[in-house]
């Protein structure tokens, strides 16, 4: 017997992808995962509870087709790990295409529901750490806070991106082609020796902003 | 006696920064504007044409705020022309955020409503073209193509990190430094010659020890 739980969740991802965060509702995800509305409100409590654990579904399977990588596919050293874990959020796949709609929605919808925002908000914050972790591979000896800035640029850099290539305004190839060339451009910044003066008008940065919990 | 089609899309537009593109009913702008339901329909139409007017609206206010300066104002030179340009759009003030939510939205939307996306589509090559024309007064002597996709970046790194500023997880402050040191890294970019080969074949460079402060 195929796990329930999996079916509702995976019907809410797809609903979402076509309806988005606010279209979400619940009748339509118990038809499409062929269940009742009572069973999801029996293991999710609500609206609020479906979206978030579906949520947290979206994030485990963009981990699975984002994250560490063994076998004779393993990239072969921090620039590939870098370049690939960015590269692989723009796939002509469904379930990439799902889980990009799905946190686009939800990085839109914060913008009018602050009850979404500490969620995504660590969500964020977990992985502008690892990009800066992987730029750290690439070019060690940089202090964090330099490290962690390339991270949150080249993080808003996809997500700038996806919103293009969601709705077809870029294909997929040359969201891959810019995002490589950003990546290119964040590490040659990297290879210039760290300046003493601050970079242009670059504001000091509060070290708080930079610390992860 | 005021312009009623102004108010009615000053209502228009404060009301998708409250609720978003898809939440706009047009009993709520009636209401708001101080106008029937009726004059709105007989003005633009249906709900689909008063949000099409909305942006135009939008579109030329965001012109007014981010456009050519005259007077004692007028940036002194082309990069602070650029960097003015891009920073107007993190403002602590009401019209700029609405303008902000209100093109988030429209763009969130367009992966669901292709209907929007050639208005969309237009609007972000003529911004391109604008930033990219102002990267080439900064570092005259780049091929079009290079300044065109120093431009995308950019424009996409500022909306990507507009949907982390309108949703409070990235403050003013914090947003335009960011954006100033994303046109310094892609201005540090545009220093370096011309490259025969492709980006991804950069050779490796040595980092020098760590100065930095």
């Amino acid at each position: 017997m195929p796990d329930r739980r999996t079916a509702i969740l995976r019907a809410a991802a797809r609903t979402v992808s076509h309806r988005g965060v606010r279209g979400l509702r619940v009748e339509e995800v118990a038809a499409e995962a062929h269940v009742s509305k009572a069973l999801i409100y029996h293991h999710y409590g609500d609206r609020a509870g479906l979206l978030r654990h579906t949520l947290d579904f979206i994030n485990d399977r963009a981990g699975r087709y984002t994250g560490q990588h063994s076998g004779p596919d393993r990239p072969a050293g921090a620039r590939q790990a870098l370049e690939r874990s960015l590269l692989l959020e723009f796939q002509d796949v469904a379930e990439v295409r799902e889980n990009s709609i799905a946190w686009g929605e939800l990085r839109a919808s914060a913008v009018f529901d602050p009850r979404l925002r500490d969620d995504l908000a660590r969500a964020g914050r977990l992985w502008v750490r690892e990009v800066a972790d992987l730029l750290g591979r690439v070019r060690p000896g940089w202090p964090d806070p330099a490290l962690v800035a390339s991270a949150e640029r080249l993080t808003a850099l996809v997500e700038g991106l996806s919103t293009r290539w969601l709705s077809g305004m870029l294909p997929t190839e040359r969201a891959r082609g810019m995002l490589r060339e950003g990546v290119a451009v964040e590490v040659e910044h990297l290879d210039r020796p760290p300046r003493r003066e601050p970079l242009g008008a670059m504001p000091r940065r509060p070290v708080a902003a930079c610390t992860f919990d």
